[in-house]
């Protein structure tokens, strides 16, 4: 019944939701070009809450210091929590607190890239509101979606939330430090990924232990800059 | 901008989204009428996706079996996994599946109801669509909702997400097992939730070593069945 998720509801309900995603693809679209006017390129990070996004953007940061320049917007319901902690390690950030609401959507982004400024050649990573559901349905105008998928939360979720999995550029595979107490298999987990996107790259990574995070890294900085 | 999850938007969005919750809330309460009539009571299971909704009612199911009858409500986007899952250890279920949808609604659950029949008694366990943020606004017609997080997502999720939390009767910290290998503090998190709501109790589980299982299974006998 949810109007923009597109649930199955009321059809004025519904008209009105693809309206909304209408409206927020043409939004997005302005971000994207306004994105390339700078030569700034932009990546959407999603997956459920706790799956180490915030993490995974500190050591990030740390590692690319230097090489890459990184702004960040942050999407929470509330608090600024993880801004202080991205601020810390010394990125610019934005944050978005949605109240009750459940994702970013384009026009949230685009005020926050004007707050953000971001230079020429330098990397806007958006950290979406933890919700493996809703953010799947609204472009932000991003160059590359990413979805954080942690090894304790099972193996099945790539079938039973396909709409997420379907368009991820790369799937990162978190936390991989606690498979051994876990019940997950990578190799599955992979064929799965492939059956719902055979276009996405997979890679495990570990904030902890440092594991893909130079693939990780690198895979970053390939990210063809606009202009 | 989601509509019934009441995010800042347009007007007219947020007019239907009032509206839509306030049908549900009518319709929650026509469940909760046939539930009484019938004796049976209801407890609404939401989470992020992969906190272990599932296999604790596998383990619960298994502890209950001849003290309580259990009829189990699957939420998921997609497959009939949890489902299949539910019924190997002997209980009626009914699956509902969302779609691109993130939450239930009361009407769905109304469906789903008729064709569970649950016998006086008996407890009607709903397992909502894996999500901390949607799920939290509709009213099911349930007498308890229940909120899992596990001890891998992090301390901070009730500060970050407080709808969700605020209306918990009962918050289970699952996956305790995993404590020796998080940085999770069970003290601070519980003194979090009392900040956003004194009167949730906070029990924590294990469905792999057990702790916690007699203490949930006692409130789920505990339960006030209606009529």
């Amino acid at each position: 019944m949810c109007g923009e998720c597109g649930c199955a509801g009321e059809s004025r309900t519904i008209v009105l939701a693809q309206k909304v995603l209408a409206k927020n693809d043409h939004l997005a679209g302005h971000n994207r070009a306004w994105l390339a006017e700078r030569g700034a390129v932009m990546v959407n990070l999603m997956s459920s809450p706790g799956a180490g996004k915030t993490t995974l953007l500190e050591s990030s940061a740390r590692a690319l210091a230097g090489r890459l320049q990184l702004g960040v917007i942050e999407g929470d319901q509330e608090t600024a929590l993880d801004a202080d902690r991205i601020t810390a390690v010394g990125c610019a950030v934005v944050q978005i607190n949605t109240g009750t609401g459940c994702h970013l959507d384009a026009q949230m982004v685009a005020n926050a890239l004007a707050r953000l400024n971001p230079a020429a050649g330098s990397l806007v990573v958006v950290e979406n509101v933890g919700n493996l559901v809703c953010p799947a349905l609204f472009d932000l105008g991003e160059a590359a979606r990413i979805v954080l998928a942690c090894v304790t939360e099972g193996g099945d979720k790539p079938m039973k939330y396909p709409h997420m999995f379907r368009q991820a550029d790369l799937v990162l595979v978190t936390k991989t430090d606690l498979t051994p107490y876990v019940d997950f298999d990578l190799d599955r987990y992979a064929a799965d990924v492939r059956l719902i996107n055979p276009a996405a790259r997979l890679m495990p990574v570990s904030a902890k232990t440092g594991e893909g995070l130079a693939s990780w890294c690198e895979w970053l900085l390939r990210l063809p800059v606009p202009g």
